[in-house]
């Protein structure tokens, strides 16, 4: 690997500068991913098309210089693997066709063992092809409880309160199809380290609904069995909105924890400081003129001193972003005097 | 005032129980409200006509057994008198034809005197004269941040990135509107207190997609000088999903700081034990079984235990939730045994 810089810092060593990437790097902020797009049917044909998934994964990292490529796909493969279908509506986002509304329906779920989405794995594979060794591959799965959202939701929300009401109301149910799911994803993640991502992360979108108790029952025992099941390369957890759960995730199984731009790295780090941080530029910055960007990208970049740092923004790069800001914004870090750790 | 119990918990006395009120509680959960709602063209002639406002405004006293009524209006009759409209469209919420989008959209607002809202006036002194001193009027208002994330986005957002956008890169012209929305806000609560408000809340709603010092720079300055300069009768400050926020709000003038039902009431009572905690359960748990919705209102009401407390949920109580569960959990704190402070 002719850049290792994010493996060396998720594993906890020392490096020369913080490593850097963005979430949803792989997307509408680049015209070329919009050219892509445009010659498509819809998002699902290029998450399914893994020369079109490879393609669109290596944008960013001739563009826009970052340390690493994000597989380009998305967490609702997996209710889709165990027998939830997705669509994604343009200008709406996912939207399931069936959901969960009863006992009986966790029962006919599919235990997915990871074979329904060879296309992944296609992807990462004809990934590295394509990078030859530039830089490593990152894998992906969205956090149980977050699937569960949406498998009970059919949607996004603002407040998820269906998929809430199950944990008090139906807390055994709940429990049933979080372990139906884990065991899809471990299944899943352990596919994808075959198939070559050197580092995978967990994305708890919808944490920050929950509370602590509620994120120690429902979240952080599953959380918890995919990193101890899949542990041969490091692993970010981030759960957006989870302030709450922050002390418990920094005593977890996982290497990396990703902090969104609300939270405070400081005070995070001081609960655990052999761990790695990643995070966390509010992406709003990138609106702003470029001086006030490398100004506040600094100031970020400070605020992570004094132990291991993956930089990223604190959310995915909203799409309508500038992309020659989201650049910039990777320039300022890779030229930085910043020594990670 | 036969029942005062909410005016001396505000005020930081020692009360014989918690009261209780319900963010919501006038509105779509009770089926006498959506029997006045049906016979109406729409959200805002509820609003608008004082009789009618009053009557939603009595019926969960009536019928839930409040502490308090809050007085049956919106938060976006602010931006409506400072020259934006705001549409109430039905399954999908507020929608203003006209949005702040260029700095001379600013210029051209109106400082609010108050008196564009005399309905809002009319409908407390209404409330008034029917509740006949049985129980107080609660007012309220928008906190300026929130107020302002409607008059750029023009509706409600997952991210609100349009108006982050502007903290950050039109930062000047963001104190600007801030400034007007601020002295339209003191204005209006000023004559909301004139007409016999005995508490009142400013729901800074959106307040959790900033970050601690986003809060202090666009914050904290005007949220502190509505307290500061309405400051004749007890007052709360609800600022949901901001726990970077808590330090700074329990350092403010507002006598009472509401939680969400994510936050630690022991962690944030710790950063100033004087202060008056309102909350905190989850409104999800009224979805499950009776003895669930006892045993979790018990535990809440313990979570607050070593100060002064007001009982409320953590966030408005959901439109689908059956009125007699929000019933059991005010009866729940009515007949329990705990003391307030």
């Amino acid at each position: 690997m002719q850049n290792d810089l994010i493996i060396r810092a998720a594993r906890g060593e020392k490096t020369e500068r913080s490593p850097v990437w963005v979430m949803r790097q792989a997307g509408r902020i680049l015209p070329e991913y919009r050219a892509v797009r445009a010659s498509l049917s819809g998002f699902k044909e290029l998450v399914e098309t893994p020369d079109l998934a490879a393609e669109v994964t290596v944008q960013p990292v001739d563009i826009l210089g970052v340390d690493a490529a994000i597989i380009f796909s998305d967490i609702l493969v997996i209710p889709e693997a165990m027998g939830l279908p997705y669509e994604m509506i343009k200008g709406k986002g996912p939207h399931f066709p069936k959901v969960i509304e009863r006992a009986s329906d966790i029962d006919a779920l599919h235990v997915a063992d990871g074979s329904e989405l060879q296309y992944v794995y296609d992807a990462i594979r004809e990934t590295r092809k394509r990078l030859d060794g530039r830089v490593p591959v990152i894998g992906f799965a969205g956090a149980p409880f977050t699937i569960l959202c949406y498998m009970i939701e059919g949607q996004g929300s603002k407040t998820f309160s269906n998929a809430r009401r199950w944990l008090h109301a139906y807390p055994n149910e709940a429990h049933a199809l979080l372990e139906k799911i884990t065991a899809s994803t471990i299944a899943y993640l352990k596919l994808q380290v075959a198939a070559g991502v050197s580092v995978y992360q967990v994305f708890d979108s919808w944490a920050g609904v929950l509370s602590k108790s509620l994120y120690q029952e429902f979240c952080m025992p599953y959380l918890e069995r995919i990193a101890q099941e899949v542990n041969s390369v490091p692993r970010t957890i981030f759960a957006k909105g989870a302030q709450f759960a922050m002390e418990d995730l920094m005593a977890s199984s996982y290497n990396t924890v990703g902090l969104d731009w609300t939270m405070d790295p400081m005070q995070i780090r001081a609960m655990n400081p052999s761990k790695v941080l990643q995070g966390n530029l509010d992406p709003t910055v990138l609106y702003a003129e470029d001086e006030v960007v490398v100004q506040k990208t600094n100031e970020m970049l400070s605020s992570f001193s004094g132990g291991g740092h993956i930089a990223n923004l604190g959310h995915g790069v909203y799409p309508d972003t500038d992309w020659r800001k989201v650049k910039l914004f990777i320039d300022t870090i890779k030229t930085s005097n910043n020594t990670n750790q």
